[in-house]
């Protein structure tokens, strides 16, 4: 590989190397590493009023340590991903000041003064009045801008060929598109769904609906995605009294259905739903899909009439939306299934004092959603599966 | 460009050198090009015992000149193409002997003993007992092997990149998937059809279904195509008693979906249909959808078991199918219009005293093939339409 893995020590001196911070005597650096495959270091200057984050990949997956070696090149991935953003929607990612493609590392805003939004809810927290809504706007500005709506067909034939992640979309076709539903020993759960998941194993229906999201997963190039759009690659907060949104961590990123992206995000809320119901602390949960969707929606067709190819008419936008929000539907069920049954589960269900009865609702819905897709035309249907 | 854009008095030094051909004192040229883009020699010696096809990219469409400038790279995906079928299905396309990617040449089997199967067919000939099931054969051979299903993810992805096409792409998505449907200088049709082409224009049902198989042209990447299946991209004869067929051409090749190949080999035996019926010569026309289907259904299913991805179970197969030959009428439909009212028409129907009622007919025909696609679940009723 030959390519400089950083230190703690190292990030001063690396920092002024690339020209992005003259004065190394005044600059204090600490990891916080906290994804499971790359290094984050935060520098700050000694008032604390200066600060950047430098983020680098490394060729292994950073909790397996060498024994899970992994390419360092989804770093690249994760910089493309950030340049096709910037252009659309640069309000809501990390100002990135420097990507150093030798060492497959990317320097950033440093967003310490947010929270995570897993934690927020985690916490009994609220999503706040726009995050949502905010979120559904992403996935239109960057998913359009990078559709044949959007892009000029020579140019997306390139970004696509650009845009190939064998290996991380691979990581997604297995952990997430089949394994929960054969034998396999990534799988586990909590002993009390042992009687669910051998149900959802033995059930042909459910396998077949499941390869058919998978195929579309394959094969559908749609749209350059986030490719891991859930609640942990999101962070909320404050700034100068205005709430601030900022998606992170783009690694996944590939051209794919939109639905996946967008599907990612639901299935996040509705286990957050399900943790805040087993608790008793329900807040705004019920009204965030409606409110990713219509935020979605409506930017989408705010862009469309900027589209570079009107062959595409209005009802055909619409019949496209249809499809979308159906393909949403569906991987926000298989989504939902991996986190319970599958490799890895979210904090949200598993720090719940009785796990339970909250996984097993969320598997049953997790199933209905995949099924019953096609029928769910209406946001409203939806919300209605989740109640 | 800088490369060497060969004349036929060049052609004896040429294979030399490359080393096909070592007496270039026994070796006769003729130049026979006959598509639209490139040019083709024949070299053959002294008593007709051997020959050779050498086959060179211009920098333009060859039939327009330098005025039509065109990247000749499309000879790479046409070599690209030839490569992989000759993994899965040798024995339907022409021996390559070698690939000259300076000078964007191929150098291939001679087949000036073998006819076109459009000329065949435009004379009142018959298709011959077995080139439709081979058609359907070769179009599952190819794109099993270059699958979700038969190719490895990563492999795949490899290929996908491999195989972008921007420039020939865009003809096809302008050509036969908008230009026909909306006001363009590129369309012409013969006055008797003003009426229908106006209607064919206004039609806003029809746009909306075009505009969705255009889409799934754009964004589906199901497996390698030959990208330009029609009856003049096929030789058929007889050698040593036994009946042979050969695709050729596949530069318009690509990574898309796998009915655009089955719908355009579909769309030029409809149209050879409508001629026979209108000169009254119908022969074997009526069995040749089913034929070509059951060669592709037949094989894609004897290819399954070897599938690199048993996620994908039977029942997903059954449904992938369906899909196939849903989308094939689609793109066949859409293939009859183009030829009708389009750019580029067929000389099957250009060619009759009165082309007037074929043309009809076939226009609305591709209509209904479009339109219905969805319902049109058996070859069957796919023949009925057609009937």
């Amino acid at each position: 590989m030959g390519y400089r893995i950083l230190e703690t020590e190292d990030v001063p001196a690396y920092l002024r190397e690339r020209g992005h911070w003259d004065d190394t005597d005044d600059i204090r650096v600490r990891e916080v590493s906290d994804g499971n495959m790359n290094r984050v270091f935060l520098a700050s200057n000694g008032d604390g009023t200066r600060g950047l984050a430098v983020k680098q990949a490394l060729p292994w997956v950073r909790v397996a340590g060498p024994s899970w070696p992994m390419s360092p090149e989804r770093a690249d991935a994760e910089a493309r991903a950030y340049e096709q953003v910037a252009r659309v929607a640069p309000d809501k990612i990390p100002a990135v000041h420097g990507y150093d493609a030798d060492n497959y590392a990317l320097v950033m805003e440093d967003m310490s003064d947010l929270q995570v939004l897993r934690t927020v809810l985690n916490e009994g927290g609220s999503y706040g009045p726009d995050t949502s809504r905010r979120i559904g706007e992403f996935v239109a500005q960057l998913t359009f801008a990078t559709s044949d709506f959007g892009m000029e067909s020579a140019e997306r034939k390139a970004l696509i060929a650009a845009s190939v992640s064998p290996e991380l979309c691979r990581i997604t076709e297995d952990v997430v598109l089949s394994e929960p539903y054969v034998e396999h020993e990534h799988n586990h759960w909590h002993p009390g769904l042992d009687a669910l998941a051998a149900e959802f194993r033995a059930d042909t229906r459910l396998r077949t609906e499941v390869a058919d999201l998978r195929h579309t997963f394959m094969t559908s190039a749609q749209a350059l995605l986030h490719g891991d759009l859930h609640t942990g690659s999101i962070m909320v907060g404050e700034r100068e009294d205005a709430p601030v949104v900022r998606v992170f961590d783009p690694e996944f990123s590939f051209v794919g259905p939109i639905g996946y992206d967008l599907g990612l995000y639901w299935a996040n809320v509705l286990v957050a739903q399900a943790r805040a119901r087993a608790l008793g602390t329900v807040t705004d949960h019920a009204a965030q899909l409606r409110l990713t969707w219509e935020g979605f929606e409506t930017e989408f067709r705010r862009l469309w009439p900027a589209r570079v190819d009107t062959f595409f008419d209005d009802a055909y936008l619409d019949r496209f939306l249809a499809r979308v929000r159906s393909d949403s539907a569906g991987f926000a069920g298989t989504e939902i299934v991996r986190r319970v049954i599958g490799f890895a589960h979210l904090t949200d269900l598993t720090t719940l004092p009785d796990p339970v009865p909250a996984s097993r609702s969320a598997l049953l819905l997790g199933r209905e959603l995949i099924v019953r897709r096609a029928e769910l035309t209406r946001t409203e249907d939806i919300e209605e599966l989740a109640r």
